[in-house]
């Protein structure tokens, strides 16, 4: 196996035990634990899979697989803390959103090439990716597994 | 840059941001608060940090990099929940061990090549490795910084 696949799959495997995790997660709790603090006085369980969505959707233009399918989510779950007082969708829809989206991404992950991973992402300059091979598309998915990682920790609280 | 050597450094970047961002959070806490729960009836904060030394401890056999330096930790951390009883070291003891380990890592870490880090690791066979190349130290290196990204997000709210 070619080392770029080899390191593809590395991440990727991270990233789909991760999603896989999470589900599993969502699935052991209701949507009244979904309500409430991980800890006293911490964000909400809502606000964390809220944010993950959010997180999640920003990879899309990051690695040029297109425009964010979920931009109204960025205000209250990226911009704003929890419980800032902004409308936002029930948990039962966060959960349909979460579901559609790792579907969706997980997809699209598999129809990039080994060598594409380790082009540049769109928020670094050509001059920059020229001196910084690292800031390429599979370094976004690294930083973001890990990310999830860290929330996935919080929300098995709320079991 | 090499790409072995690109994919090192992304994810050697990660592990030092994740120990650095752990560092940050012990320092913002005091000992009495590491032995608090990070939420009701959840681990204390002193038993993570006891946990992520065990684990990291036993990277460095893993990556035939040396004998565990902390074996005594094994039962206690990993072998055991939280709260069974056993004698552990104060949490002054095992902040001075995180410190010196983080470091003992690093040092050990940065010497590796990057031809190494896509060599086997030691508790796969030449054969299946074979087969599975993506079975690396490198790899060992992901699956460990996810698991101390989950944690961190746990430690974190001692804060």
């Amino acid at each position: 196996m070619e080392t770029k696949q080899v390191m593809v799959k590395m991440i990727l495997d991270r990233w789909n035990a991760l999603t896989k995790n999470c589900d599993t997660i969502l699935n052991a709790v209701t949507d009244e634990q979904l309500q409430k603090e991980i800890a006293p006085g911490k964000n909400r369980g809502i606000y964390l899979l809220g944010h993950l969505i959010a997180v999640h959707d920003d990879m899309l233009p990051l690695l040029s697989l297109g425009d964010k399918q979920y931009p109204d989510l960025y205000e209250p779950f990226l911009k704003s803390p929890d419980k800032s007082g902004a409308v936002v969708p029930s948990a039962k829809e966060l959960r349909d959103i979460w579901s559609k989206q790792s579907e969706f991404l997980a997809q699209k992950f598999s129809s990039l090439q080994p060598d594409e991973w380790f082009e540049k992402h769109s928020s670094v300059s050509a001059e920059d990716f020229a001196n910084e091979p690292h800031r390429n598309k599979l370094n976004i998915l690294v930083t973001r597994t890990s990310h999830l990682s860290y929330h996935l920790g919080q929300l098995v609280l709320l079991k």
